[in-house]
C-alpha cells in the first residue's frame, strides 16, 4: 500500500517525515526551507491557535499586529540581541521588479534600492518596543499586554517540517510593567498557560524550568521553558517565556513617569508558542501505524465509515449514521461521516488510521439489525462491539478515556527514560540512547559547554515542577561543587 | 480636547486620519507604509474574521498556509499576472547580516546572496498554483477549496492606513475546479459571501456586479466586486472574487484526468478582502465625534459608566451593574464596565463616543433609587432614560435597531448620490462632487481609459443585483450605442 509509513524502530526520521506527508499534514514548498501546511494539518493548527488564544485572553492580553519588516539599524541597538538573532535572516533590499530589458521575464530594478535595508521579522522585539516607545508616558499606560499571531523568518540551514522551518508561524507576546517583579510574574504565569496547555491539550507530560545562560533567549535575564521528550528520548523545547529586565526599554529608551513622579525603564517579557508544536504532537504520541491525535485537538474527533451491499442497506445505515452524528455534534463533538461510495471500507478504516482520527465507529446493516456497531479506538487499536442505546454517552466518555491515557502512555515513557546519572563516562553512553539525565552541574557556562561540545547533550532546564532535586552533590564533569540536579539532553 | 476630530466638512482625508489614530485603531510605524494596528483596531479585524471564516467554511472552503515567499520566476509565468502585480513589491535578495567590519552595527553579508531572488507576496495565486499541480492528478481530486489568512506586501508609493498600505492582512481564496461553470459558479458564491458580510454585520449597502476589462484582476477572466460609497461619496472596493478561467493552470502545467480519461486543464477561482475593510467601515458610518460601529462588529457593544460620590453609591451601583453585565452577556453581548476611578463621567462619556461604542449605559445612585438608568445611542447621539426593570432585553432589541438604523443610514445616503446622467459635460462636474453616475457605456476599454483621463473616474462595476438598468441608449463619452448603464465613480 502506497501509504504505508517507515517503521520508527528501522528509521524514526524517515517515519516523521511520512507521517506528516502521509496524513497530509503538510509537504515542502518550491521555496527552500518553507512547507506548505495543508488543510488538515492546518486545522489541528487552528484548534490550537483557538485554545490558547481564549487561555491568553483570559489573563487579560490583548491581539494587535505589528510590521512584518524590521530596519536593519534596529538589529544594532540591542547588542545581546544582534548576536543571538540578527545573522540567517532575509533581507529586502530592492522594491521593485522590471522586465528584463535581454529577453524574457523579470529582474530586479537596481535603481529600485532601499535606503536601508529590511529585515523580515525573526522576532519582534525591536519594532515592537520601538512602537511602546510611543505608548508609554506615565505608570498609568502600563501595564500592556499585546500578543500577536504572525509568521516569522529565520534562515535555518538544516530544516524539517514544523520542528526547524525557515518561515514558521507562531505567537508572540510582548508585555510592559512599571515592576521588575510585575514582569517576572508575567512571564511566570505565560509558562504556565504553555503547561496547562501542553498537558491537558496537546496530552505531552512537559517539565517546567529555568533555562541556563547558555541557552536563554538573547537578550534575556531569565528564559522559563517546557520541555518535552519525543519518541526516540530526545528533548524538545515546546514553548519559552521570558523575562526580559529593562534591555529593550534601555536600547529604544522607553520610560515612564512613576507614580512619585520619577522617570523610569519599563520592565518587559515576551513569550511564544509556534508551529513547532506540531511537531511536538506528532512525535511524542504517532505509532508505526500513522497520526495519533488527542481528542482535544482532533479536527475530526469520530469518523463513521458505513458498511453496506445495497442501496436499501446504505440508506438505512447513512440515517442512523445521521442520527448519532447530530447527537454528538450536540455534545460539542466534531463528527465525519466518510461515505464515499469509491473506496472500499477497509482502505477508508486505514486512511482514516493514519490521520489520527481517535475514535472509528463502523456499521453495517447487520449491526443495525442486532442494534449494535463497532468501535475502535486509535490510541490502543483495539476494537468493541457495542450497544447502539447510549453510544453517544458512551463515544463522549471514550474521547476522554483516549485524551487521559494518551497523556498516560507519553508520561510512562518518559518516566522510564529519566535517571539520575552521577557518573561521566555512563553519562556519555547513556545520553547517546535518549535520555534525560538528572545531574549535578557546577552552574558554569563554561562546563555546559564542554558537556555539549564532547556529547551534543545540553542542560534542557533547571526543572521547577517536576523532577527537582535540590540536594548537594558534585558536577558531573567539573567535580565542583554543586546544589542542585539539572536536566540534560540532547534535543531537537 | 486633545482627542478632538477635524470635522468632516473641515478636511475629510484629515478626519479619517483623525479617526484611525484618536480612537487607537492603528498607527504608522517606523518603516515606511506598513502600519501597527492597536488592540481596539485589531479586535473588530478579529470580529470581521472570525465571521467571515464561519461563512467560508460553511461553503466547504478549509484553511491552508502557503510560503511567504515566491521565487522569482514564477512571476514569469502568467504574463497578464506579471504586468498586473510584479512591479512593485518586496523583493529579498540576501539571507545574512553581519557585524560591520568598520565599525559598529550590522551590514548585509555580500556573501549571502541568494541565487533566485524571492518576493513577498503580493498575492498567492502562482506559488498555490505550482503547490496545486503535485495535488491534482484526477476528477476525483477536485474541487480543491483553499482559504488562507495572511500579510501580503504591496510597495505601494502613496499610503493610506488600512486603506492602502504596504503590508496588508486579507485572506485569498484559491480554489480548483474540472468544469468552468463549476468556477464560475463558485466566483459568484463568493461574492454573494462578501456582499451578505458587508450588508448584514458591517451595515454596509454595497452593490454586486462585473469588473470591466481595465478594472480586472491580472490574469482573470471576469472579476466579481462588491462596491460601496464613502461619505465623501467615493466608491470603495471592498472584495473582488476573481473567475481565472484555465490561465494558471496552463501557466503551471496543472491538468486532471476526467471521468473519460481525457487530460484536462483545471479551472480556477480566488476571492479575497482585507484590512481595507476596516478602512470602509470607519469612513462609511463615522461622524465628527468619532467612530461609529455597527453592533455585529464592535468589540465592545454596551459600555457601562458609574457615576457617584462614595464609596458606598460606587458599591452598590457597581453591584447592579455587573448584575446587568453578567445578564447581558448571557445574551451573547459583549460589556466593559469602565470603572476607572481616576477619571470622571464626562471625559469617559467622549472616550466611548470617540471608539464607536453602540450603546452606553450610566447610573448613579440616585438612578438606583428611582430605578432607572440612561441609556445613550451612539448612532444618533441621543439620551433616553428607562426603568432598570427590563432593561437588558431592551437593551437587546436596541442593539438590532442600532445596526438597522446605521445600514439604512449610509443606504438613504447613497440613494441620495446615485443619478443617471447622459450629458457628458454634466458628467464632469457631477463625478467631481462624489457621486455614483449610471452611464451609457459603449463597452470598449479606450472610452472608458479616456474618461478616466479626464475625469479620473472609473467604471466601479456592471452592476448586477442594485441600480441594474438594462436599456438602450448611447455612450456618455463616445456617442457609440450602449445596452445597458454602468456606475462611473471616483474611487479609493
Amino acid at each position: 500500500m502506497a501509504k504505508e509509513v517507515t517503521k520508527r524502530a528501522e528509521n524514526y526520521s524517515q517515519w516523521y517525515n511520512d507521517i506528516v506527508v502521509k496524513a497530509e499534514l503538510a509537504e515542502q514548498s518550491a521555496v527552500r526551507g518553507c512547507m506548505v501546511i495543508k488543510p488538515y494539518g492546518y486545522a489541528i493548527w487552528e484548534k490550537m491557535q483557538s485554545v490558547l488564544d481564549s487561555m491568553f485572553k483570559k489573563t487579560g492580553v490583548q491581539n494587535a499586529y505589528f510590521p512584518l519588516f524590521i530596519p536593519k539599524s534596529f538589529f544594532s541597538r540591542e547588542a545581546e540581541h544582534v548576536a543571538g538573532f540578527a545573522k540567517e535572516c532575509a533581507v529586502v533590499t530592492h522594491h521593485r521588479l522590471m522586465n528584463d530589458p535581454d529577453g524574457k521575464g523579470v529582474v530586479v530594478d537596481p535603481e529600485a534600492r532601499l535606503e536601508e535595508e529590511l529585515i523580515v521579522r525573526p522576532t519582534s522585539e525591536t519594532i515592537i518596543w520601538s512602537t511602546y516607545k510611543n505608548w508609554i508616558n506615565s505608570w498609568r499606560d502600563l501595564p500592556i499586554l499585546c500578543n500577536q499571531w504572525c509568521n516569522v523568518v529565520r534562515w535555518e540551514m538544516r530544516t524539517r517540517m514544523f520542528l526547524r522551518t525557515a518561515e514558521f508561524l507562531w505567537q508572540e507576546g510582548h508585555t510592559a510593567h512599571a515592576t521588575s517583579e510585575e514582569a517576572e510574574a508575567k512571564a511566570r504565569e505565560m509558562v504556565e498557560v504553555y503547561a496547562d496547555f501542553a498537558r491537558n491539550y496537546m496530552a505531552l507530560p512537559v517539565i517546567v524550568g529555568h533555562k541556563s545562560p547558555n541557552e536563554r533567549f538573547a537578550g534575556a535575564l531569565d528564559t522559563l521553558t517546557i520541555e518535552a521528550m519525543m519518541q526516540d528520548g530526545k528533548a524538545l523545547q515546546a514553548g519559552t517565556s521570558h523575562f526580559l529586565g529593562q534591555n529593550f526599554a534601555k536600547s529604544f529608551d522607553v520610560k515612564f513617569a512613576d507614580k512619585d513622579g520619577s522617570l523610569q525603564y519599563v520592565w518587559a517579557t515576551s513569550w511564544g508558542v509556534s508551529t513547532r508544536l506540531m511537531g511536538a504532537l506528532i512525535m511524542a504520541h504517532s505509532d508505526d501505524e500513522g497520526l495519533v491525535l488527542p481528542p482535544a485537538l482532533a479536527p475530526i474527533q469520530v469518523v463513521m465509515v458505513p458498511i453496506y451491499k445495497t442501496q436499501e442497506e446504505r440508506a438505512a445505515v447513512l440515517g442512523k449514521m445521521e442520527a448519532i452524528k447530530t447527537e454528538l455534534e450536540q455534545m460539542g463533538h466534531s463528527v465525519k461521516i466518510d461515505d464515499r461510495d469509491t473506496l472500499r471500507p477497509g482502505f477508508k478504516f486505514a486512511e482514516w488510521e493514519l490521520k489520527g482520527v481517535p475514535v472509528r465507529i463502523a456499521m453495517g446493516a447487520r449491526d443495525l439489525a442486532a442494534g449494535t456497531v463497532e468501535v475502535a479506538r486509535r490510541d490502543t487499536l483495539t476494537k468493541e462491539t457495542m450497544a447502539l442505546e447510549g453510544i453517544c454517552a458512551h463515544i463522549h466518555s471514550l474521547l476522554d478515556d483516549i485524551q487521559a491515557n494518551i497523556y498516560r502512555k507519553a508520561a510512562d515513557f518518559r518516566e522510564s527514560r529519566v535517571e539520575k546519572c552521577d557518573n561521566w563516562e555512563e553519562f556519555k553512553e547513556k545520553i547517546q540512547t535518549g535520555r534525560f539525565l538528572l545531574c549535578h552541574w557546577d552552574g558554569t557556562p563554561e562546563t555546559e559547554q564542554k558537556i555539549k561540545d564532547e556529547t551534543k547533550a545540553t542542560i534542557r532546564c533547571i526543572p521547577e515542577d517536576s523532577f527537582v532535586c535540590e540536594e548537594e552533590g558534585t558536577d558531573i564533569f567539573s567535580g565542583k561543587p554543586s546544589h542542585r540536579r539539572v536536566v540534560f539532553a540532547i534535543a531537537y
